[in-house]
Formats: C-alpha cells, structure tokens, sequence
C-alpha cells in the first residue's frame, strides 16, 4: 500500500529552493530523451548529459525533453539551470510530493500533475508525479521513472499525424496533459467494474471481505480525488492566464481538458455517494443476519424449553403424584406437548418469522 | 442497469478531435430527417446523405436537422464538416459518455443536454445524449437513437400553432431544451411516487426488498442529479451570453427553462433528503425487530428457566429427600411454580414488554 | 398527505407560454375582489367579470384586485391580457408548483411565493401558491383558493390606520409579503412546540410513533425549507432591483421582511439540527432496550442453567452414584447451589448489570 | 429550558412598524440611566423619564442612555421618537427575537447583538437581546432586563482609565460589543470543561445521562452558533461601513472584536465536531456492551447445554440402558462432561472470548 | 491533554488593549536573543533587557529579536512600545489563544501563527503561538517558551548559506514561516503512520483501544484543522499584500509557503475521511462480532435442546409407557438423536454458519 505522506523529514531545516530528491530511489540510472521537430521534420534521440539538451533552448523548432528518473538531482539541477529554470522550481520537481498546480514565471510556465495508471498485475494503481516546463518553444517533462502514458504522443509527433506537429509547445503541453488526464478513466474504470461487483455481493452474501473492498476503494476515491479536484485549477489557470506561452488556439483544447477534468471530479463525486450508500447497505445486512439468527434460536427456544419444563414435572420423584398412575396420561401429556408446539408454531407464522 | 461510466479505452491514445463513436452500437441505419420552415411554410422530409442538407445553410429559412444514430461515423463528420463545426465539437457529439455543457463558438452555439425518459416497458429511466449545434438559422441535433421527447415540437412546427414558427433556430432551440427538461418531471414524478410508496411499506412491513428500493431510488437520483446540476449552468451560460444567436426575445423563455432545472435539482434534493431519512427508519426499524425477537425469547426463558430447575430438584434421586413422602408436597411445588410464572408475569408487565 | 411533487404530464408537450392550471380542482367558482384606494378614500367591491377591472388600469389611486380560485384559466388569461402580462407569467401563475421567485419586466414585477398556514382542523400545514404582479399604481394577486392570511391588510386598508393608504402599490406588495412569512413563524412555533414535546418524550418512554413524528418534522421542515429558501433571493431581488416600480422609502420595509425570512430559514436550518440529534438519541435508547432486555435474560440463564445442570446430574439413574445414599447429600447439594447462584449474582453486581 | 422560538403570534396581523414589547415580562419597572461624559468629566445618573434625556441630544459631550426592560413600550417609543429612531427599528427593539444584525439609517446605526452568560446558580445559558444605537455623540442600549456584562465599561468610564473617555460614541459601541463578545467565551469555557468531563466518563462509565449531556451540549452549541454566525457580519458591516459615525481610529479595534467573534465561531465548530465524535464512541461503547453481555450468556450455555443432555440421557427410564449397571460408568460420564467443558473453554479462549 | 480552550476569564472586564498574560506561566526567566546581519557580517548575542534592543532600530542591517518566555509582562510590553507597536497587538502577542492571522498596519505587519512538533517524549502534539512582527529592517518574534523550529534558520543565519543574508527582514519572516509549516509536516506523518497501524489493527484484533486512537486522532487532526485553515489566508493576505515591507523578490517564496499549507489542510482533510471511513468499519467490526458469538450460542442451543426434551419425556415416570420395556428402544432412541443433530447440522450448513 502506498504511504498517506511521502517522508519528508530529510528536507527539514535546508534552506528554501534546496534541491533534494524525495521518493522512491530506483536502480537504473536516469535517463534524458530528446524530440525536436516542425511541421517538416523530428528527431528524436537519447542524449546522455544535459550539454547535448542545452543548444535547442534558442532553436526555431519545438523541442521536447523528457527526463525519466529524478535521483540524479546534479544532472536535474543542471537542466534547470540551462533552461533559467527558478530554483523553488528546481525543488518542487525534485520533491514528488507535489499538489498538482500551474505557477507562472516571466519565461515559462511550471505545471505538476499526478500521472495514475491502473497496474494489472499488482492490482492497484500506480501513482507519478509528473512536472512540466513549458517555455518558448521547450517542453521540459520530469518523471519519477522509467514508463508513462505519453507514448500515443511520441507515436504521432513520429508520424506526423494529428495536429501536433503543426502546432507549437503549447499544444504538446497539452497533448501531455491530455494524456495523463485520459489515464484517469483507465483508473475510474477499474473502480466502476469492481462497485457494480460489489453491488452484487451485497444483494446475495456479502462478507467482511466485501466490507474491506469497499474500504479500499474509498481510499482509491479518495486519492484520485485529492490529485484530480486540484488539477481543475490547474487546467483553469492554464486556459485563463493571458500568458503569451499559450496561443490562442490552443484555449479550446485545454477547455477540452477540463471538461475531462470536471468529468473525472463528478465521477469520483458519485463513486463516494455509491460507496457511503453500499455501506449503508452493508451493515443493514449485519443486523439482518443478526436478527435472523436470533429468530432461529427464539423459536427453538421458545417451543423446547416448556416442553421440556412439562417433561421435567413427569420427572419428578413425589410419592403422591397421582396423574402417574392414569392409565392414558402419558399419551394426553404427549398429545398437549404437540398443542403447545403448534400453538407456538403459529403464533410465530403470524409474526411472520417463519 | 447502466453502467456507472461508459468505456472510453478505445480511444485512449487518440490525437484529440478523433471522431470515435462511444455508445451502444445499434443495428438500424442512422436516420437524418430535415424540416424546414418559415411563417408561412414548412417543409419536412426525410433525407438520405448529408449532400441533400448543405443547401439549406444559407437560406433565410430556418433548418433543423435532425440525426438518429451516431454509429456511422463519417456521416456525422460530413455533416459537422458541411456547417464548419470544430473537430472538438465533433468528438463530443460521437463520445456520448460527455457532461451536460454550453460552449461558445465565433458561429455556433454547441450544447449537450441528456434526455431521460421513465421507461415503462422496462421499469427503469431511459438516458440519451442529445447534442444541439445552433447556428444562424439553422439547428443540428444528434441522439443516439430513434425515439425522443421532441415530438410535440415537430407537431407544433407542422400546425403551424404556439409562437414555434414565428421565432428562428434560436426558440427552436429552446424549445428542444424546454422538451428535454418536460421529460425530467417525469421521471420525477415516478421517484416521488415511489418514494411515498416506501414510506407506508417502511411504515407496516418494511423488508431488505425495501431497503434494496431505497437504495435503487438514490441511485437514480444520484444519476438525474448528476445530468441535472450542470444543466443549470448550461441554461445560464446560453442566457447570460452576449451571443449574437440568441435573440433578446428569446431569453424570457430561456430564464423558464432555468426555472423549471433549477426546480428539478431542488426536488432531486429533497427527494435525497428524504430517502436518507428512510434509510435511518429502516435501520432503527431492524433494531426494532431485533428488539421484538430478543423480547419473546427473554419472557420464555425467564418465565420457564427457573420452573424447570425446581423440577429438576425433585427429579433428584437422593436417598433422603423428606419432601418427596409429604402429602402435598406435589401441589404446593405446582402452586411455587405458579407463582414464580406470574410474578415474572407481573415484571415483564411492569416493564412495558408485554 | 400532500404530494411530493405535482403532476405536470398533463403539460407535458403543450407549446411554451400555454396557460394549463395545475392544482386542485374546486367546486366554488373563482372570486376577484376589488380595492381601490389613496390617502383620503378607499372602495372595496366584488366584481364578477374582468371588464370591470379593467378601467382602474389607467387611475392615479392605487387597485388590488384579489383573484381565489384559478380553475377558470379563461378569465385568468383575460385579466392577465387586460394588464399586458407575459405569457409565460400567465402559464406560472396558473402552474401552482412554482418555486419561489421575482422576475423583473418593464413595466410590472412578478412575485411567486408559497402561502404556508397551520391548520388547526386537519393537524397539517396548509400549502397555496401566491402569485402577486406588481405594477404603476396596481397589484393583482392570484390564489389558489380562499381564505388567506391577508384579512389583516385588508382591515388596515378600510379603516386607514397604520402607513398603507399613504403609500402606493410597492408598499401594498410589501404587505402582503410581510403577512405571507408572518404565516411561516406560525408553522414554525408549531413544529418547535412538537420537537419540544418528542424531546421529553425521548428522555422518558420513547416509542416507534416517537420515530415517526421525528420523520413527519423532519419532512415539514423540508417542505418549509424549500420553499423559504428562495424567498430570501426573491425578497433580495426586490431589495437591490432598481425598478422605478419600488419607491425608495420602501426598502427599509423589504429589508424588514428579508430579516425574517432570513430568521425562517435560520430556525428551519436549528430545526433540523435538532432532529437529527434527536434520531441519533432515539436508535441509541433501542440499542440502550436491547441490552436491557439481554441482561435480564442472561442473568437468569447463567443462573439457573448451572443449577439445572447439578440437579440433572443427580437425577442420572446410574446404581453405583454413592452420593445418592449419604445422609446430607440433598441438603448439601442445595447449599452448593445457592452458593453458586450468590456467587453469579455478586459477578453480575460487580459488572453493574444489576 | 428556553423556548425553542418566541411566540410572535400576539404580533399576527398588527401594521409593520407597530411596536409591541415580546418577551418574558417582568415585574419591576424599566430603569433608565444615563452616563454623560467628555475626557474631563462624566456625569452618571438614574432618570425617571424619557423627557430628561433629550436634552442631551445635542451636547458635545457623549451621552449613553441604557434602558433594562422593555415592558413599558409607550416610553421605549417616546425615548425612539426623541432620537428620531424609524418606527421599523422600534419595532425591532421591542421584538426580542430578532437575529443579531446592524442596519444603517442616515442619522444613526441600529446593532442587535445577544448577551449570553453562564448562569452559575440556574446552571444554565442566560440569554438576552441587546439593542444599541450609535448617533453622533450618543448611544442608546436596550436590554431585556436589568444585570449586563457592561460594569467593567461603566468603571472605566467613572475613573478614566483606559481609552474610553478619550474617544466617541463609535468607540464605546465597540466596547459594548467587546463586553457581549467576551461573555460568550465564559458560556465556550463551560462547554469546552463538561466536553473534557464527558470524555472521561465515556472511557470509564457511560451511562444514558452521558447522552443526555452531550444532546444538552449539542443543543448549547447550536444556540450559540445561531447567535455567533450573524454576529461576524454585524462587526465586519460595522469595519466595512463609510458612515461618518464610526472614526477611522476604531477601525482597528473592530477588527479585534471581528477576530475575537471568528474564533467563537471556530470553537462552537470544534466543539461541534467533538460532540458528534463523541456520539460515536458512545452508540459504539453501546455495542461492546451488548457484546459482552452475549458472550457471557453465550460462555455459560454453550458449556451446561450439553452436559444437562448428557444428564438428562443417563437419567432416562429404559429397563435395558446396560451403561447404567457398569461399575465405573458414573464417574467416567463424569470425567466426559469434565472433558466437554473444559474443550469449550479452550475454544473461547482461542476466539479471545475470555 | 491539552485544554480545549485557554482560560480567558482573568482578562474580562479590563479595558481593550491591556496587554494581559495568557497562557502556561513558566519558571524560568524570559530570554531575549537579537541578531543582526548584512550580506557581509552577522551579530548574535543574546541580551538582558529591552534597551539593548532599542538602537538596531534605525540601522540599515536586518535585526532578528526573538523572545522566548512572555510572562514578563511589561519587558514585552516596553520592547513593542520601543518598536512603536499597537496596544491591541501587544495584548494579542500576550493573549496566546489567538487565531493565526496576519494584521497589516501602517509601519509593520504582525502575524500570529501556532508552532506544532510532535513530542516524542511525551508522545503528544506539543503546540505553540509564535508572534511575528515584520518591520523595516527588522522581525521580532515572540514565543511563549524556549525551544523551536529556527534553528536552522540560525545556522544559515551564521554560516550565511543559502539566501537569507542576502535579502531582507521579509525574507527573514518567510524563512521563519516555513519552517513553521515545515514542523507540521512532522505532525502529519505522525498521525499518518498512527492511521496506517491503525488500519492493521481493524482488520486483524480491533478493540476499544483502536476505537480511543482513532477519537485521539481525530482530535488532533481537529486541531491542526484549526491552526491551518486560518494559515493559508495568513499567507495568502501577505502574498497579495502590497505592503512595502514585502519585496517583489519574496513572493514566489510566500506562494511556496501557501503551497505548502495547502497540501497541509488537504491532507488534514484526507485523514478526516478516512478516520470517518476507519470508524465505520470499527462498528461494523462490532456487529460481526456479535452475530458470530450469537451464532455460536444459536447452534449449540438449537442443536441440544430437542434433544435434552427427548430426554426429558423418557425421563418421566408415568407407570404406562410401553416403549420403556421395549429391547431396542434406548439404541433407537440415541439414534434419532443423533439424526436430529446431523439434520441440524445440515441446517447450519447450509444457512453457512458453520
């Protein structure tokens, strides 16, 4: 299970603007790729240090850096700094314990999301923090690790399909933010499949496991809400700044983004609803069960214990009891027995327990 | 039952604006029918491809063209192309899975609205998406299937009664609009009857069939919520907006339409509102039963417990038990035992269980 | 009991602006009632057609004509056309489910609000929808039947005290206003005195009628809820409009109003506070019962099934038991048992069960 | 206990603006003092009659009228007329039911505030309505009844000390105010010690009188928040306002009463959220009672139920029951149920039962 | 436990602006300690009365005073009447119940906010009011006891890393800011590790001692709750301040210091949802543990019973019962015991209790 807060007691006492790496520490070393493309050409290659980033800063072209992996806060450092990059910047890249957020700067723009991804084969969700640059004619992105959702991206800015490649920064911005935004509903998905199961369970035999399913999925509601209802904001920022990085073409697209964005909050909104109603459900079915145990055992009960009492009487060992002796008292005895457990019987069918 | 979120993983990766049909794959043709009209005349007809359409979008008569049927993709991109919608617009209108919404374009208007209908044949609430595209003189709507709440409309722009053709595309709008909200009252009504339905069965025998209604009815309007609350806005944006489409004349009608929404979100309020409070009955009627149940139990046992005792003391086989040789000893053990059963009688009595 | 929500299907179609009365229908056919009025003279009449309305359109002294009773939509329309109307206001006033409001016109203001009263008789609130058009010099004001809470007005304009007949038609409205949510404190002392009664209730014996009188309040101060809630906005409305219609010297008065219906919404707001408490006390005083009525019924089965347990040990027909033939066995063995039953009973001392 | 809402039904049907005293009536007759004072002087005195005070209406000087009780409506409306107070606010004086709130007339400011004190020998909330006016160079206060929290003001108006002789009308406002706000702290302290006493109780000995406590609480916190909430829109109207009537050298101290007002409401929602907390703990401490009483009742039968049958086996009355004869039979039916007993307790030991 | 809400009663009735010591009074004395920097020097010493302080005043170097211990209350007193320093923030400085806030006055700003460390000693949140006064050219910081947060604010101070010494006073109290809000990063994570055992122990062994952590926690989110919100508009009010005393360099870092609040209040939030979600499942817990030991009790109860009554009736000793002759009537008997067992178990079985 991931932790509810990322450690963060190594950073305490460092000046502001420190650059420190908090999260998880991976073997393999970072690694930078670089596409830099118009309408008429890419290249895409892997570069190995930051010097072979730094001469596209000036270039006409669209140049996208990618960085996978954060441990290297030298070579991370680096990078900012060729690209004028502020330092709180600097340090809130390094720190993936981000709310996302869109902060202006005069040169660029400095957008954190959370990048979520169903994983199916540990079954649970896989959590990223993702932080962009955006500057004039650059798009820096920075990943904790290795894998993402941008792919169908660089599959189109390779092919020339779409209107990436004629567009500029902004729009690759964008079509990143589009992509981890179309990740989410891999996420929602998951959830809506496993509460329609749930749904089912509760009608027919629900369990505690039942209860700890709609538990952890309170918690997955929760998390994707805590990183999408900011992203609203987000996005907003980015469609309202009048910053001159984003062309005016480009407001549609990112109001597009939102509209997926308010989709995924009012989504969560009513999984929460569902859930906090199914535990309702749940544990009116407990008491149920409760009450129809207790109906078993109170009808069992109830027309033993005085026939067992009448037996008792029987039982006794008084000289002078003289029922005894008659000769069909032990058929009448029997006979009213069989009286009072029908009498019983009824009383509890107009009850409506049996 | 629907499901809570409509699969989108097809289009996951994706450049934006790619029309892919998301909804329910029919086997019927999609179906465009045309009517246009004026004051004086009005002409209907069913037509066969979008070539026949694009000669009325420059006539000074007003055209609303009608599709039922999303499947066949290029139809509706020839369509959205014809009248110069955006690949944006036109990726919503194939994605049905879209939250109500208003979007402002320099030429067109672009709504998405759900139309709900009370299914009586299959007892549960029918949902579509209706997208409207206004122009100057002209009005698209696309739904995904035959079947709509609009037909009084079309015989109002037959019979040439009600204010319908002396107004242009923008009272045909809201006229559409004004049907699809229509069409939410009854679906309320429906709720609200069941709901009163459920309180009298909470009343005098209420059972987990009862709670499972409760729990259908907060689903549904959890669902007629969700549509409604951003129709609201919807209907907002369209009358505060300075768009030249909607004429000043038209906004009396438009601030009805907010009306009657902002009625149906304040009654789906009320309505969850009551059904939590049902839900509250429900439970502390189970603590009730389970009351009754341990009450029946209790005043048997207690009654016969102790009675059954003193019949087993004198069903002891003591050598020395001088009680068992008196005379009367049986009688008075019976009377004792009387006794004890009427003075928990008297208990119970005083303790208002029975 | 009222229905939750007014059947409106019989609208359901009918062009915009269509005047349909929806409500009660009622035997007595409708009744306007005439008043005209300045400083030095007022005439109050029963008229029995429009025309006779019509003439004070145009006179400097102020004209309320009271309409009881909307089932003739005819004469509706009419006095409606008579004073140049909207359409669609007409189709409200006829439609009694109106939520709350004021819509601004040139030349009139349209006030809707709900007429709450205490019926003593019946024991429930008497709902009716008020719709009131202010405009230069008249009021019309349409009910859904007579009998209202206005006689006070009414009283103040024949015999001139107080400031009504020196002000014009806005203080006129702002009476009647007035008198409306004056008729709210009368429901609400209602509903105070009964929770104040259901918490002694709850302290001493509560019961399921308890649980059912918190759910009729909590369901009528819903309903009271809902429809004070936008008189606060409509009240508002009035207050900050700039419509040549409300004389200055006015808004005093309406701020007057607003503070109460502001305090109406605030107690319903207390109200229900109250009876949410008051739920939560009465499910735990069931939980408080069933642990009652649990320990009576193990007190007396742990002590008594011990002891049935020794007796039947005695009461074995084994030959070789030779406790059966010593001297003090029976006396002995009673002594254990009242030994065990008093140790039982100091256990059940010490847990504070009894 | 207080009434939930004043009865206003004396008031039904009078003409706005006519004064009519609601409240408790008293017996003593209202007293009227007077306290006039510049930063060199200060006159105090009791007057009889409303006509002493008018003279002051026009002096230099800064003259505070206070007024305990309200019963004698003919002089709170001759004193009103003398300061020229408009019949509305009258009204409101007299009407001790009024939401705290601060109107602004041209001439003067209208404050209602409530004064709440710890009742120490009723053990209770006192509550009383508290009118102020702020004129130039005067202030008008009107109390329910006599005993205030103002004698720490009216000392330092007597010596001088502190800054209140040096400043106005508007700066002794404030300190009225002060003197109301600071008295709900001592009503927060009492509910925040008997919180602290019911958190104890509810770890060590809940009982249904904690229940009651944590309802009256609950109530007590409702009060105050009705009574706190308005309150910070009356001080921030006052900090906010442009009347000349309040000098700019105040500002400050408003903004103190506003802070001390903010954090009222803060606690009153902290207390809030520790009482339903509370409640929690309670129905769950409600729960583990029960629990335990079932596993004590369930522990002794589920151990003597059996053995009472083998008991009951052995002393059946077959003739050929060859066990009985057997010579070790008795103790080795002995040594069974010692063993079925002793096998249960090590399964209620395993459940963690005991 | 730390009381709920700070004694104020000492302070009722003085005039406002009495600087009145509020809090925990302490044995030692209070410490005064200044430091005094430009880009090129630092000064520290620690000082023993006011007068010392007085001259750093006027100099163009930044001057830190920090004063640990305020119950001396005329040295405080004396120290902001030497910084010119309003009445009412000397007494809010010394009343240390305060809300934090952010005060702009003409020469200086005073901030109030709480300082949280977790105490691992005692193992309890230990919380602090810190008072700030940003000058020119100068911050005092008052505190009520020695020990902080800014010790490695002091070390950058000395060893002049980082950017402290070279911006000014508003930097300074940004760096004391954060490390405020640095502190209560450490408090999050206590609580989030608490919560996550916490989870562990509810599905494996819950008890009454979870059910006292999790109330435990609950309080103090509660209070960090309180010490938060009012944080981020303390923040926010200096960031949008544009007060001189804040360099345009510095608000970068200010909105740094809001981000960071932020994800404070949201993961506070984040903890409430799921200490809610955590209490239900303890409750839930509860029920299944009572239905489990009711079952128990039922299938031994229901399972011996009958047979303990066939027992009983051959247990009678009427002098005709023929079957008591009969040679295989005691196996016969055993066998349909036995045979009633197993159908019961059958029974169970399939009702999956067993």
């Amino acid at each position: 299970m991931r932790k509810l807060i990322r450690n963060q007691s190594t950073k305490r006492g460092l000046p502001p603007g420190t650059p420190v790496f908090i999260g998880e520490r991976r073997a393999e070393p970072p690694r930078i790729t670089l596409i830099d493309y118009d309408e008429a050409e890419v290249l895409e290659r892997r570069v190995d240090g930051v010097e072979a980033c730094l001469p596209f800063r000036h270039t006409p072209t669209t140049t996208w850096i990618n960085v996978d992996g954060l441990q290297d806060v030298e070579m991370v450092q680096a990078l900012c700094e060729g690209f004028a990059v502020h330092p709180l910047v600097q340090e809130d890249i390094l720190n993936t314990g981000q709310r996302p957020k869109c902060d202006e700067y005069d040169q660029y723009l400095y957008i954190v999301v959370k990048m979520l991804r169903w994983d199916r084969t540990r079954g649970e969700v896989d959590a990223e923090q993702v932080s962009l640059i955006l500057g004039r004619n650059v798009v820096l992105s920075f990943q904790e690790r290795p894998g993402d959702v941008f792919d169908p991206v660089r599959q189109r800015l390779r092919s020339g399909k779409g209107r990436v490649r004629k567009h500029g920064a902004d729009y690759l911005a964008y079509c990143l933010l589009d992509a981890v935004v179309d990740g989410y509903f891999e996420v929602l998905e998951h959830i809506g499949d496993t509460i329609e199961n749930i749904e089912d369970e509760l009608v027919n035999h629900s369990s505690p496991a039942t209860l700890r399913t709609i538990h952890r999925l309170k918690r997955e509601s929760l998390m994707l809400h805590r990183n999408v209802w900011p992203l609203r904001e987000v996005v907003q920022g980015l469609d309202r700044s009048d910053s001159a990085l984003v062309a005016k073409a480009t407001h549609p697209y990112l109001r597009d983004v939102l509209d997926h964005a308010v989709k995924v909050v009012d989504t969560v909104a009513t999984f929460r609803d569902m859930l906090t109603g199914m535990l309702d459900i749940y544990l009116s079915s407990l008491s149920n069960r409760t009450n129809d145990v207790m109906k078993v055992l109170t009808i069992i009960a109830t027309i033993f214990i005085p026939l067992t009492f009448i037996a008792g009487v029987y039982g006794m060992n008084f000289h002078h009891m003289p029922e005894l002796q008659w000769r069909w008292a032990y058929p009448a005895v029997l006979a009213l027995m069989a009286a009072i457990a029908a009498a019983m019987l009824v009383y509890f069918r107009r009850k409506r327990w049996i």
